[in-house]
């Protein structure tokens, strides 16, 4: 397939991509490559990863991002996740950037995960609280001026 | 702004993007609206919405789609989360689907959610395990076949 894309020779990703090492390829566009997980938390667990070398969503160049979740809707088809069960299929997409963040191979990629019952997939770990309406003000009026900028 | 939203003249969210209920808004475009999460789990906790109206990310047209992670890049830097940190800054972005996926307002939302220490933020309940090939190989094959059709 024809390809943009642009690559790094050491980076693990990158050489699944070049096929330089197997993997279970499910699919793959111009900007993306989607291929199982080999560690698996879910039956179906693909990674979708941009054909372009960055190590966090930032460093990854828009005609690339804006392939990612389109492809993701196919894949969700794929697996038979948008049929409703009388438990309630769902799924995540997460993408991790930073160890700090639990990501551990430093090329971007997307974890599409099914969640067919409360035994496999993702449980989340998140300590929510109210926040304050001031601070929030201040916050937001903070982004917005940078987002203007 | 002009736009081609499609909304729910019942879903809270949906009212958000038309005003009809406050928000701290940080970013707009004509696809999606961006705000700050009122139960935060991080500083500068973020909800990314595309302006239709679906529950689940296999809802969303994919013009949608394609909008949300180029304007999630602009929250990271807008957020300053580019920078690294000595200990390491990082940042997860998180779209859930379905309850029994942790998904609690049924019109789809993009968590953007720092990470700038470990008390903070998003920790990762993950039951992986190692998995057998031949069984991978299975799922890869059904899933391509599924994908060409």
């Amino acid at each position: 397939m024809s390809s943009p894309a642009i690559l790094d020779a050491s980076c693990i990703f990158c050489k699944i991509i070049k096929g330089e090492i197997p993997s279970f390829k499910v699919y793959e566009t111009k900007y993306s490559y989607s291929f199982l997980d080999i560690e698996p938390t879910a039956e179906g667990h693909i990674l979708i990863i941009p054909k372009y070398h960055g190590a966090k969503l930032h460093n990854i160049p828009d005609e690339y991002l804006a392939d990612i979740l389109p492809v993701t809707k196919k894949l969700v088809k794929a697996l038979g996740l948008e049929i409703e069960s009388p438990e309630g299929t769902g799924y995540n997409v997460l993408q991790n950037n930073g160890r700090i963040a639990h990501q551990f191979v430093d090329h971007v990629h997307f974890h599409l995960i099914p969640k067919r019952n409360a035994e496999e997939g993702l449980y989340e770990g998140w300590p929510a609280k109210k926040a304050d309406m001031g601070e929030l003000k201040k916050i937001a009026d903070d982004l917005v001026k940078k987002l203007d900028e």
